[in-house]
């Protein structure tokens, strides 16, 4: 293992819908892989109600956990949208307009309608925050400290990430390798142990898949080292195959 | 508001593949929507990476602030399924091997190589625990007090809840209804806002889309009563008619 400092975020989902299982989340997946190619580890994500008091305790759990903490959901102009209260609230700060996204509301309302009074509702933001760019809705995702509140429609939600992209600090990128194999995974467990022991700075994680036409398991290796991650891969490689195996490209 | 007891549960994803981005879950939806059916609410959710200290403390943390606990991954075979030492460890019980998983174990797998070291692990659980069936793949779940250990992959998980469907003592099911509307949400904000505060008893959350063809919002109306649903839905609809908006069935 290297002793590089690893840069960490934690995930705050807020929403009813996400826990009813109405709504299919994509934000983890989406964030995870984005904060990966930043070079930072999506290290834990909590999904909470749309409650002013357990969204607060979540958010002060994890800003303090993790270098960065984000959030999605909840920052729309309807009354379930809540998630800028709560965390201004959980900062001990107060709720703002600001001006800049009352600006962008205002051009982008120009011709649908006007500003109302619920349309403001998605200028307010935590006392000190600044603005993520959002250029399919007009609304902005919201930065205060090292808080960063996303919408929760994945789209939107990756259009604040494309905005932020290459502007936070972060480590080395998590590198990954994956082979396949047609083999069930308690067939081969001793063998991934012994190669992850045999390869410091690499995990391997074992992902069984059962379909039509056979068992098997991708094998997933990580490194922030792109050496050791190769060295890693093929040796496990020659091992299955070496085990009478078959073994190859992740099966998908 | 009814007094009635509400039942709740907590999700325990446990994973770094979930957390990297490279699995989609899908198993917080399947798992909420499965508890809605038994009339246990989903009340939070979270996702750790495959290590012993954060399993624990956050098993500890769930399983002691809902009425249940379900987790999810880390049952298998290999180096990585760590999971039942982690929750053995965070209830300050041993490791046994069940001996009726033991003999399922032993009777699947009597055509298929026998019973390997690797593949007793599986059977492995905390002190005092009781099986889940699993008709697909031998391993069983795991019930341990009020903590239920299921597989990772969906497929499997959603085998072990089918055996316990009926089987949790829960309330009344959460019903809902859904409207769809093709307005920008920020045109109904207030009119949502005074329908809820007019039907106690019923939460309504407002869920944009935005696609080819327009915006608009589904609007769903949750209760545990079904008369109190059937009025708020109905006095719902009828306000965005009067409003002059294309209301209808869910837009999917």
């Amino acid at each position: 293992m290297t002793s590089e400092r690893i840069w960490t975020a934690g995930l705050l989902v807020i929403g009813d819908e996400i826990l009813s299982g109405r709504t299919q989340d994509r934000n983890i997946a989406q964030i995870g892989t984005w904060l990966n190619l930043q070079g930072i580890r999506l290290a834990e994500v909590r999904v909470v109600p749309d409650d002013l008091a357990r969204i607060g305790a979540a958010v002060n759990a994890l800003r303090t956990a993790y270098d960065y903490l984000f959030t999605t959901g909840g920052i729309g102009p309807t009354h379930d949208d809540i998630s800028v209260d709560a965390i201004a609230a959980a900062l001990g700060v107060g709720v703002v307009i600001h001006p800049q996204a009352r600006a962008i509301l205002e051009a982008y309302y120009a011709t649908r309608g006007g500003l109302t009074e619920a349309r403001l509702r998605m200028a307010r933001v935590p006392e000190g925050a600044e603005l993520i760019p959002n250029r399919m809705s007009g609304a902005p995702g919201i930065r205060v400290g090292n808080i960063f509140i996303l919408a929760g429609v994945p789209h939107i939600a990756g259009l604040m990430l494309e905005a932020l992209s290459g502007q936070l600090e972060g480590g080395k990128p998590l590198l990954s390798a994956t082979i396949g194999c047609r083999a069930p995974e308690s067939e081969v467990a001793d063998l991934l142990g012994e190669t992850e022991r045999a390869h410091p700075g690499c995990q391997i994680g074992s992902y069984p898949f059962f379909r039509e036409g056979g068992v098997g398991a991708n094998f997933v290796i990580r490194s922030t080292d792109a050496e050791l991650l190769e060295a890693c891969r093929a040796d496990l490689l020659a091992r299955l195959l070496a085990a009478g195996l078959q073994a190859g490209p992740e099966v998908v």
